[in-house]
């Protein structure tokens, strides 16, 4: 048997604390936890089944599968029907549940498990607790950011003369995989779909996606329309690589552009612009400052670059800047014209102001900077100018 | 601009007119298709937005994005209020929703756009619909089957003696990446993770998972735990490969075992009995019969040959010997004990008779078979025994 709740114990203690500080100021006087990515956060691991978080009492961990988990708390159960006589005469009144992630067919389900209380939407609760990082994630996104850039590093090393864009892919992926990434990419909510990370290359670029992602591109197939679509790298093209950076749970998002033999001045122009909104960003985002008013500054950038028409897309413009980044690839904050979030102490979030310039391809970098209550640091140093592929 | 419905015209038309006949068994006057999965199946790509089907009148496409889409009844929105407007005075009365696939939160804010309809659940009529694949889909599978067939065949030559299995799974990841699998493993529901597949060697294969496959092991981190743990293979034990088989947007699930060097007697009398329930139920998987009988039959091939406390995993058992397969890899029919659907011809399923020795490892195969009206076809023609890694 193996203990469920892997997290240190005076960690764990922190997330339960945290959130139910959320219950409070939710007036709620339980959560049920139900999400993979919140499972994970509570506990370390992953399980099937239900966490119950009551304002005073114990944590309840309902497991349907693995069978070979213990502890305090623990409780097995093959149906969510089950649940019900172990929280007993205690039922809860008002109950939280994560209802931006729950199909509506389960969330029903379990709401009758729960008949007489009133239930509440908790998704926002768990996004706002998990966009304040802890000391120990922060350390477990930092050790993906070590990692993601050694790879990075040697992505000049992979390529060939010919190569396609796909091939290239092929080679970061493996490399990528042998240091221990994951591969997984975990995305809040149901309708964006990535394998692994998109390589554009030249025209591709341009490409509009129906996914909620900062840049497009064909892909192979057009049932998974993103990324790469096996152009051949050439001379001129420019060569964004924006590949998953999943090492241990937590991600770190990075992007670099690199460069076959030469590119025309407007794309160099647009991405010395990139590295200036980024260097900007991460002196901007403190503590207490507006993510409209980030998204504002680096639109403005852009904009007295003479650039405004290549950012954030050329054909297809994606409508933020920046975003939350942890567990999942989409958490709070957002950085976009309409966001009403604040920037706090905790908060990971990668910037990335990038360009789709016509006739060469997309270019800029993407970096994941943690907010400090002193400074706002970087975690993802591979180098930021364009980057020659070696042949 | 591109055409957005990419099927041809006569595929399109039979596909809607069979989505039309469960409208009118659920006595539904229209759908609101949402799901990737079905806008897919329903016109050849997927993007942003929404397919609103009326019983009587022509569909119409409501598109977000991209933004490069045309065609008859293509009508771009910004939101999912704005379709009432095209819809105008033919609201529907009776509204199928997917609401087995769809969030809570969006769920309800789609019901309100349709305000003064009755909605009802058309999540298990479109798992229906999608049950019966057509001659083109067969062919997409088909095409798959070849093609994960060819990478097969190479894995044992990936193979250099002291390497673990992570390793070996990264090489079997390039080259079916480089033979244009897109990687990308489709799944319905929202509880399930996996990195492009599932290689387990010796003992990792009795680690039980939280998933619903069929198999465990431990995985790389316990943030998705399931498949490859970082064991080294070694002479004895089994290497069970059941990597992704997307290769045209519809997949086929295919797994062998390979061996190093040699195994016991009674992983191989178990990998024989595997082989011969395929068999069976490539004769038994006729139109008419039932899932359940398939599984009953299954289980007491396992049980006569002494085998059934390895049968579907050792410390862990799946409750499940097969499944639907298509754009998803959990389709109906289901093949398990309570299992109510009935093979009917255009079912494409995947048979997985596995077992776990412990000691040995995982051992057994699984092939896609497609119920025509003649005769079952088998759409993964590697060879069945067990195949030994070359060092």
């Amino acid at each position: 048997m193996k203990q469920l709740n892997i997290l240190e114990p005076q960690e764990a203690r922190l997330r339960f604390d945290n959130l139910r500080r959320q219950l409070e100021a939710e007036k709620a006087d339980a959560a049920l936890i139900t999400d993979n990515a919140n499972i994970y956060y509570l506990t370390g691991r992953v399980f099937d089944g239900y966490i119950y978080v009551a304002l005073n009492g114990p944590e309840i961990y309902f497991v349907r599968r693995p069978i070979d988990l213990e502890g305090d708390g623990v409780v097995a159960i093959r149906k969510p029907e089950d649940m019900a006589q172990s929280i007993g005469l205690n039922m809860p009144q008002r109950l939280g549940m994560e209802l931006d992630v729950t199909t509506w067919s389960v969330a029903e389900r379990l709401k009758k498990a729960f008949e007489g209380a009133e239930t509440i939407n908790f998704s926002p609760a768990m996004r706002r607790l998990r966009s304040a990082k802890t000391p120990a994630e922060i350390e477990k996104i930092r050790q993906s950011g070590i990692r993601q850039e050694r790879v990075y590093r040697r992505i000049p090393h992979l390529y060939r003369e010919g190569m396609t864009d796909l091939e290239l892919q092929v080679e970061i992926e493996r490399i990528s995989r042998l240091e221990g990434c994951l591969g997984q990419f975990r995305i809040s909510g149901d309708s964006m779909e990535l394998y692994m990370g998109n390589i554009l290359v030249g025209e591709n670029a341009d490409t509009p996606t129906p996914y909620d992602f900062a840049m497009g591109g064909e892909g192979l197939d057009p049932s998974l329309p993103v990324g790469c679509n096996g152009t051949v790298i050439r001379p001129g093209d420019t060569v964004m690589v924006d590949v998953n950076g999943n090492y241990t749970g937590y991600m770190t998002d990075m992007t670099r552009t690199f460069i076959a033999d030469h590119t025309s001045d407007l794309a160099a122009k647009a991405h010395q612009c990139s590295i200036e909104i980024c260097h900007r960003m991460q002196t901007d985002a403190r503590p207490g400052a507006e993510a409209r008013s980030l998204y504002a500054t680096a639109e403005a950038m852009a904009r007295e670059a003479g650039l405004e028409r290549y950012f954030m897309g050329h054909r297809q413009k994606a409508g933020f800047v920046g975003h939350g980044v942890g567990i999942e690839i989409n958490e709070m904050p957002v950085i976009a014209p309409r966001s009403r979030d604040i920037i706090a102490p905790g908060n990971v979030i990668a910037f990335e102001p990038k360009f789709v310039i016509p006739g060469a391809g997309a270019v800029g970098i993407e970096n994941t900077y943690c907010v400090g209550a002193d400074r706002t640091e970087c975690l993802t140093n591979a180098p930021e100018q364009f980057i020659t592929l070696l042949a």
